[in-house]
């Protein structure tokens, strides 16, 4: 079942190892099959070194196991969330990466500063609110999702493909599980770049928008020329 | 003898170069069969690269050396100590990995700023006093043991598997060896963190105590509900 | 054509992900054929490990592809307005290591604080202004070019090997694809240190002159005495 | 000729990569023959990659090259210098690494904070003054053996194994090449860990002196117990 997208979620997860975005087996990727309905993700607390292709389990939108043996992740209610509203996506990554994290942690969104950053995120990479004692008890991870989803009012999923949850970590997405652990590494990277850039100027300000826009639209927009027209231009 | 436990410290010091917490010599993990009363430890001294599972010495409660041609490591008397007052542990990592050893030469603990730290640690992570020139020149690796202790007053140690010995560096323990050193890794990820949250935000408060007793329990409480019920929800 | 070269550029950009200074497909090196007047470059968005020698692109100063079929980088105009102003350089490379576009972020030049500075660069390295919209807009990898050429007014590029432009990153650049790589490392090292050094001493100042010039002569003025005579004295 | 040295200090050269102190060709590694007058040293800009046991020259104390084809290390006279005026020291190593660097450009001292560093260096690793520019055209590396020298008046070399030059980087020694190289890298950890324990707490003040003796006496003094009696105790 979902024999392909359980591979690439697999392949997903250990780019997480790959890119150092992760230690022991902290952090977790999906992949959504959208005609189906059907997440697949990695299982709860299995080292990376041990996965196989054969563990990622299948879900269901109501967080119902539909193939595999093992326990889901545990933060599979977020991913179901992200999934149900937003359409265009259909993959999410989750890490605890160093830096990205002591933003989420430090409660303070990731301004623009350079190129690097406009080249993936239009704009400054937002924070959720702490979410309520209330909502901690009812629903942790489920309301996880939703904190998400109400700071991404207005905003386009894959216009800001990464959000900070104050207090926790990064959550990444794109069009694939693939895609959204490039946009993890990336978010890692511009984090470290941004705490960096403070260090060396405290009183820098935002990029001009104007190149801020030129770079993210020679990548993403409708006239992108970055890469290939044969393969997808976010790679 | 205890061959199971040396092979397993003897892997859980390895695991001190892999995970990048050592350089050279420094750093040592022992094991503890509580029930014959011996621990198995790295002795003194000796590279990693050189190091195999025959070189593990067995030592009894009262420092004695049971089996093993070399010196055991000269922290062995830290390890008695800590094995003597918490009964829950078998296992204790200590390293001097670089940003856990800042923390403890600035003599701070480890403020709880995000739920990486509350997965592991049920609070900030405590640093001792410095020991005296009394304590230095009666019994210097004893009395460590013996400030830790004190340190720990009404705290458990496998809800705090980690402190910092002030102008020394972290000592971390856990059920077996193996889980005393990935909490050696986790508490150094978590200090990197507190230290470049602090960085972005010189304001940040602590996590609500409402999600970190939430992430705690998830992972360590009577409903853990991360990881697999097969396995260690340590793991 | 210009099988050499095209050797030495995929050669060179490998160098990139082994030196760390790219993530992803980021950063590009070219070589150029002076002679020919012709240059060979990355293909835009390609990774690493699949790029092959046959991939590199060969262009003419106008930007017209002359060989291959993949597009060239979208930085190439970039890299074709320094080939044309800086008659003393054979190779270029742009990446966006981390701790040099933190200072290109910064708007801030490298201050030369010690002598690995000095051994590579003959001051503190430059930093160009922002591109204003109306650049951006006219012809925007172009003009990247034309603002580090006007800082490079009475700078001899060899003696300068690198610029950061703002807002974006470095650029650096050799009498070989190599060397440009390579002064690429020197660069993001000594920005890492320039940093690290204002931390441990908020209040230090530049490098004496006289150090600077000495470390400076003895591995590239007239009477070098650093390397070997057979080599490149830049090796 | 010198064969047996030759393998060391090659060797201990590789050991500078193997650790990270170096990039490129940068650091240079060197050992003593007292008996003979003789020392063993890395030519000058090859790279690791390429280097061979045979392509180690033997210089005298006049700086002769006695043996070996290519130009021996630019800093030959500064090791020269220091094995004139240090009797107990067999071994030089010279590294431009990271953290030990930003401490000789800031001109500060690395502090004792604790007992990693007390472990190695009986003391704060002290900082040389800047060359005048008289020294500096007079005998540019032959005089810093010499402010080297001047900084150590009173000091024992076995006992601070290291110093910061001014503006350049660390120099460091032991009774062997191979120990030297390792007191380069624990003097780069050390001086990490002494700018981040700075971040953590900006008012922290220095380890307490008996806890540092007792540290340094535990591995280096007369009744040293650190370690195993048949192998050094700097093992």
């Amino acid at each position: 079942m979902l024999k392909n997208l359980k591979e690439q979620v697999w392949q997903a997860n250990l780019d997480l190892v790959k890119f150092n975005l992760v230690i022991l087996t902290f952090g977790n990727v999906s992949g959504f099959d959208r005609r189906r309905g059907l997440l697949a993700i990695k299982p709860s607390g299995v080292s990376y070194e041990d996965l196989r292709p054969i563990d990622i389990l299948v879900v269901d939108l109501d967080g119902k196991v539909v193939e595999g043996k093992l326990n889901p992740s545990s933060d599979t209610p977020t991913h179901i969330e992200l999934y149900k509203a937003f359409p265009e996506i259909g993959g999410i990554s989750h890490a605890h990466s160093v830096y990205a994290t002591a933003f989420a942690q430090a409660v303070k969104e990731i301004p623009c500063f350079g190129t690097t950053h406009a080249d993936q995120f239009n704009g400054p990479v937002p924070v959720t609110r702490f979410l309520t004692r209330k909502e901690v008890r009812a629903d942790y991870e489920g309301n996880t999702g939703k904190v998400i989803i109400e700071r991404f009012a207005g905003i386009k999923p894959l216009e800001m493909p990464a959000v900070l949850v104050a207090g926790h970590g990064p959550f990444s997405w794109g069009r694939t599980p693939e895609e959204a652990v490039q946009n993890n590494l990336v978010l890692e990277n511009v984090a470290k770049m941004a705490l960096l850039t403070r260090l060396a100027n405290p009183k820098i300000t935002d990029l001009p928008g104007y190149i801020l826009n030129k770079h993210y639209q020679r990548k993403h927009g409708p006239q992108a020329y970055y890469g290939q027209k044969t393969r997808s231009h976010h790679k």
